[in-house]
């Protein structure tokens, strides 16, 4: 397939070499720096522009990997190309693009991406929706070239993939920094808390997390509870960070104790 | 060196087998539960007690592993023994030992441990203190015949480090939880989001987290927060966590822009 993307972003590079790998064909790479556009087009092969006026239309497909905010203002600068346009995005609807087009679909990989981090996208959930039933089938195809993990999510439902993805790694990783700084203040190694990180996510790799809570609220352990907010006491959202994730714990419906 | 199990449960487990692997003997596993005290026994070729008074005293070490309100009970009921008692709690001061002895210190392995995954503990790091430096050499020693990481850590910091281990470990494991109740509402898997669970816990081996930091709240993304709240509108408690969260990423002291 001949791809042109949109964007030099993180989601954009990621895409574009996972594409260029499969053996499709990157047409070009716009972005409104061209010496990012360049960054990434040099990579895979592809001719860096920074202006959608100079859009090679010798292409098959659009993908708009852009912030939020600029996807429609994309997808209108696009309106007279006829060919299939996606976006990236997990919190945007189909809508914003089914606005000028209606070849349109959505092309969202479910994965935290640094371009200091290489990622394989074999192993990355790639959510699929189509305007239509065609297109559908078409995204589903393509993205199998990159990944085994190809789901049909619609637009409603991705925004709830993408709010879980918020608890499931956003959050998480401010939690691993309120731990550093923790740590930082008494002057301890983060490089002591690194396996326990890691150990937790493996963890629920199998099965699923409830049941492999453990820690002092979920035994209930108000003693301990205690002591860690007297240790916070010059923290108070930190305090009240703790309290609120305590009572979570503390409500799940667990049957058995949880794993010390 | 022989070492006898005081408990049975997570800690006592992983400690037992992997003291065993290391060429130590274990003499003896108590449990208030003889049956709880034969299943490890059985594993590392030792006795089964469920009885304090049956303790061999033919042995160099006590490893006090149970429930952190039952530390100071079996400390005092081990008093009349000579040898070296440590206890593994992360919450635990030292001095809960030091009521009943003066040959005392902690052992205390950073992981979540749970009995049905195996943990190599040569990557778990093991705080160590010890009621004087020469105890604490000598479980310096012991403890690198199990760990390639082993600490110093008193009593005053192993709490601190407790408690980052608490925010780096259970809470995130509770927002997982979140996340999969999000998901299993609208009938979505939690296979969805395992590799970004992965992917985030593997991202701050290396770097910081706050380097790593994504999503909307970093880039300050006021529609994404707004639209995330509406959707958690019937989760009043949710809605409050999504609202701390986020405001202490904002406040994170961010000079970059986050990867998306």
């Amino acid at each position: 397939m001949r791809i042109t993307l949109i964007g030099s972003g993180n989601v954009a590079t990621h895409l574009a070499a996972a594409f260029k790998n499969a053996g499709h064909y990157i047409v070009q790479v716009y972005s409104r720096s061209l010496q990012n556009a360049a960054l990434l087009a040099y990579h895979v092969k592809a001719e860096p522009i920074d202006d959608l006026q100079n859009i090679n239309p010798e292409t098959d497909l659009f993908i708009i990997a852009v912030k939020d905010t600029a996807i429609g203002v994309i997808a209108e600068q696009l309106a007279q190309y006829q060919q299939l346009k996606v976006h990236t995005s997990g919190a945007v609807s189909l809508y914003t693009l089914l606005a000028f087009s209606d070849n349109v679909g959505v092309f969202y990989p479910l994965q935290t991406f640094s371009k200091t981090k290489e990622v394989d996208l074999r192993n990355v959930p790639i959510c699929i929706e189509g305007a239509n039933e065609s297109i559908t089938k078409n995204l589903e195809q393509l993205a199998r070239t990159i990944s085994n993990k190809v789901y049909r999510i619609d637009s409603d439902k991705r925004k709830i993939v993408h709010l879980a993805a918020v608890f499931a790694n956003n959050f998480p990783n401010y939690l691993y920094t309120v731990a550093q700084q923790i740590l930082a203040k008494s002057q301890l190694d983060f490089e002591l808390i690194r396996p326990i990180i890691q150990e937790t996510a493996q963890k629920v790799q199998q099965g699923l997390p409830a049941a492999m809570q453990t820690g002092p609220a979920i035994r209930n352990d108000e003693t301990t509870i205690n002591n860690h907010l007297q240790l916070l006491k010059d923290e108070p959202a930190l305090q009240e960070l703790y309290r609120l994730l305590s009572q979570g714990i503390i409500k799940l419906d667990n049957t058995g104790q949880g794993d010390k």
